[in-house]
């Protein structure tokens, strides 16, 4: 049997993710404090870092002002300083303290203010004082600073001082990009985006489980499918690097995953690709159901992330999301709440890691089984039936029987799982064995 | 853009239908007192009418034996006079008073009765005492009065006079028909019938609805489709026109609908095609979803009027029912208190002509909406994304979005209206504008 | 019109149905003491006596040790005597007394144990302490006795003397078969089983009903399709059996049922073909929802018996089963209780009767029927209107139209009957009346 990430047990399965789930977490504490945005040193600096994890991942540059697709490539910006002087002398909002205190691609500004005129340039969230927001202003010129409310209303008045040292440069974003062959050219695809400056969930969760899935995979002794993973900036890093590849996504591409928020440990949360019966909703849709009966399930219509330029029309990549709690629907979002303590910890990591192996293991798998026997086969005489009755009693026999009874090459084996309504992961020993005993062999298409 | 019967807002459509209600229901009361039946003069003489308000309405005559189908155009009825003189001398049950009174396609005759005899020719409701009920017999030789059952029990014994001056000759049915050529030979139906005598909504709503719908359609300064109304006697009209013109309409009706029950203010009904899922039941199902979450849906089984001819198998053209309460089913049907105050009101006509123009609407700019760019477009750079959130904030824009990204070729219009839960005429403008922008462009198949 | 098992009313129906209920039951008595199993003497006899009752009923043997699918015809049993002398030198579990005493295919032994000893031997239902508990042991040698727990209880200390007299001998297993031809080579095929000793519903039920079935049909002046029967023993013959027949059953067979559990009066039950949607399931389920709404109906999953093997894959057949309680799932299934005065009743039989002959109708009388009218047809001229009114007043006039409606090639006469909502046996008449009218014709496809 081809080799699988998790073939053990699910409490096998649990103590070896817990492990990576530690491993990843201290991972992103080590990315947490880098000042990320779409372009420049921060996003260079953490794709440098991933590649010392994973060699073979290799980083590119895109220009400013290449062609995106319908987007153009951006200025670099070139973040040294920012910060405040109040009244009294004191420096605040200081990106060195919190990179989320500047206006993520603000420009350049030395200049004093009436607290007043400063008020124009403050961000904060009323509703959750203690949280530092994030906000961005990539295509429209401005400065500005976030800061807690609670800071924020007991600002004096005064003459404020205000000092960004902020350029926008022809400069580039960059891309990092493997891709782990497999027998087949057929992909399975695998997106994240690591533009965001300090926090866990949105997004230093998407990169480092990616990363560790793609060593994973690097590791298994042989693989039926080739692997790709891509690390971007998002929306403008996808766009860019669609321009550049496409034509070869488009034709070897038959699964793909953008993953984003995925090591709270909240429930796992589903969008489907465009189409919504592509393989990679099969394959997910069936391991999120047995992992979790009461997962989240979202609409197309809700996307939000880089799924929405691979399903555009005309690219039509199958990809799909997959998250913990979805972007914009978590208290923490979008401020410095989303942090690496209480929202993304290494069990969440490691939920995740699992889910995601058992859904790139159900690709692996996967095959039509066909029935070499005609009639319902004599398991006695193959020592199947005593056997496999001491395991989990005649439960299994009777899984084993529906089985050979649906390999009729009709039906692919998750299909066949869900017939039966059991974990595909259940099937694979059973389809060895059948294998073995030349009741059923496999098929691919 | 295509010119549009209704493009504006709810608010505007309202106040410009309301007009043309009470212009409809004007016509109606001119209508109301001739004696209509399946043939005859009074058929010709509303037709006439119909034909002043809308030059181009041809009528023509079918002869008395001609081939309709399966059916034979029965003769021509040929009613003067119809009455009663009671034992004291008193004239009751004249149609001169109203035309209920008398048995459709009776037989001449001129006799005296004792009451006990006349009683086998007089029909009243003793449920509705004060309703006179429409009663006939085409294909059944005999004569009958119809009464309020009020009067009927009062009646004295005694010698009653009976008088019909009524006869049967070799004559004609009378149809009218107006095609309305658009850019393509392809053509919504619409058919109505006007046999009935002085009832309002069963059946004077239908052909005033009809007349001012294709003189609205007519004003259009271009149309896509071509649009056939037809005006007619029920069944044997209905048939008689299909002996004539099949092959025409086959080949060319793209949708069509019949008109009956139209005008009364009450919940919107429809009766499906016998397909049930062809383009009229489509677009008419996605208007009245959104015009009244509650409309009544029908099923074929429960047809009765010309939709039975329309859709039998061999003829088989796509033709649903549009009414609001269905005939049969509201308790002023077939009596003389279905009328022009209570029942039909200038409000009913004014919804039922905004409904019909949706549907209009919906099948005219109805097309296949394709993506000119790839991956999600820019909408900051042109000028879309603040332009649009000042008018319904975010809720645009990601309508905008979602009719860009269902823009794949695989989903008409009125589908991706589906897709998005919101009504197709709020993606008119949309479209519009992303057409203008070169994001989308319209394929007609 | 073909010739019909049951064209007359439900009452009707049921009164010709009891008095067969009556002969079955008393064919099911004459068979019940006969000791059976999958192989011998009892199971020889058995079909012996059945052919008997249905002359063409052709048996035919199956030597031991023959390739039968993926199983091998084992040795046959020969059982003389077999019973058990207790301390006190009574005899007990004497199988002349009831042949469930003996473990089926228990080996010869003639002994004397301990009361400890045995134990080993003996099975009994502490729950059911008046049941004599089926036990068999066909592919490993053993021996044992059954009896009731009350019984068993109740044993006294000592030596008991054993006393079996078995052997296992190269032999057979017996089939049966009988197919009666029908102006089409395609056939309907039922299954029944006949290895089980002295049990009612399971199973002498299954082969006393398909006994009168294959009668009744022969009886037919004129038969569409093809008809076949085969009384086996269960599994190895139904894979016996396909291992002589497989590709003529392929090639002809488009429905087909096995019976089983079939004469107890509670609920019908229903287990679909592996397909779900074969020809057998549409006319079975047609009729059993219109004679019980709470029809139990059953997943492919919860199959047991020869269904299993008739639907393989790469064998591929449409058979379905047909049950009252299924096999499992009934207090009394595989005990002494399962006896034909509180179980298996004449009426059980007669009702199943009904309910297979509605199925076989259903199959046999299906067709496609074609209007050959254009528009609605007038059925006045044609004496319809009144004729049928008179009947069942206009609920038949609706059906009449809408049978018509729907004769447009897409649907055959249950699909229609589906459509209308009524019983295919409702549309029989109407049909026949439509076909002399020439307003709709028959195709067979």
């Amino acid at each position: 049997m081809r080799a699988l990430l998790y073939p053990e047990t699910d409490t096998e399965c649990l103590v070896e993710c817990l492990a990576k789930g530690e491993t990843m977490h201290a991972l992103a504490q080590k990315l947490w404090p880098i000042n990320r945005s779409i372009s420049g040193a921060g996003l260079r600096q953490t794709l440098g870092i991933l590649s010392e994890y994973l060699p073979g991942l290799k980083l590119f540059e895109i220009a400013s002002g290449s062609k995106a697709l319908d987007w153009i490539v951006p200025d670099e910006w070139v973040i040294k300083a920012a910060y405040i002087i109040d009244p009294s002398g004191n420096k605040i909002c200081d990106i060195s303290e919190n990179n989320l205190h500047l206006v993520g691609y603000s420009e350049g500004v030395q200049a004093k203010l009436e607290l007043e005129d400063l008020q124009q340039h403050l961000h904060s969230l009323p509703a959750q004082p203690d949280a530092i927001p994030y906000i961005t202003s990539y295509y429209k010129r401005t400065w500005g600073f976030c800061l807690r409310h609670h800071q924020r209303i007991a600002l004096e008045p005064g003459i404020y001082s205000v000092f960004i040292d902020a350029q926008h440069i022809k400069g580039s974003i960059t891309l990092a990009e493997i891709v782990l062959p497999g027998e087949s050219d057929k992909e399975i695809f695998f997106s994240t985006y690591c533009c965001h400056p300090s926090m866990a969930n949105n997004e230093l969760s998407g990169p480092c489980l990616a990363l560790f899935l793609a060593q994973a995979i690097g590791k298994l002794p042989n693989r039926r499918y080739s692997y790709r993973f891509v690390f971007l900036p998002e929306m403008i890093g996808s766009n860019a690097y669609l321009q550049l590849r496409m034509a070869e996504l488009q034709k070897n591409v038959i699964a793909g995953f953008n993953l984003s928020c995925i090591a709270d440990s909240r429930t796992y949360s589903y969008l489907p690709s465009r189409a919504g019966n592509s393989l990679s909703d099969k394959a997910a849709l069936h391991v999120l159901a047995h992992l979790d009966a009461h997962f989240k399930r979202y609409h197309w219509r809700d996307r939000g992330s880089d799924e929405s330029n691979y399903c555009a029309p005309g690219v039509d990549l199958p990809v799909a999301s997959l998250m913990r709690s979805k972007y914009g629907e978590f208290p923490e979002y979008h401020t410095s709440l989303d942090n690496l303590t209480d929202v993304v910890t290494p069990l969440g990591f490691a939920q995740s890691f699992a889910m995601c192996a058992r859904i790139i293991d159900a690709l692996e798998l996967c095959c039509y089984p066909i029935a070499m026997v005609l009639g319902e086969p004599q398991l006695g005489t193959r020592g199947l039936y005593p056997s496999l009755s001491t395991k989990t009693s005649t439960q299994s026999v009777r899984t084993l029987l529906d089985l050979i009874s649906y390999s009729d090459g009709t039906r692919d084996l998750i299909e066949i799982a869900n017939e039966c309504e059991v974990p595909v992961w259940t099937l694979y020993p059973l389809l060895e064995t059948l294998v073995q005993e030349k009741i059923l062999r496999r098929e691919y298409r």
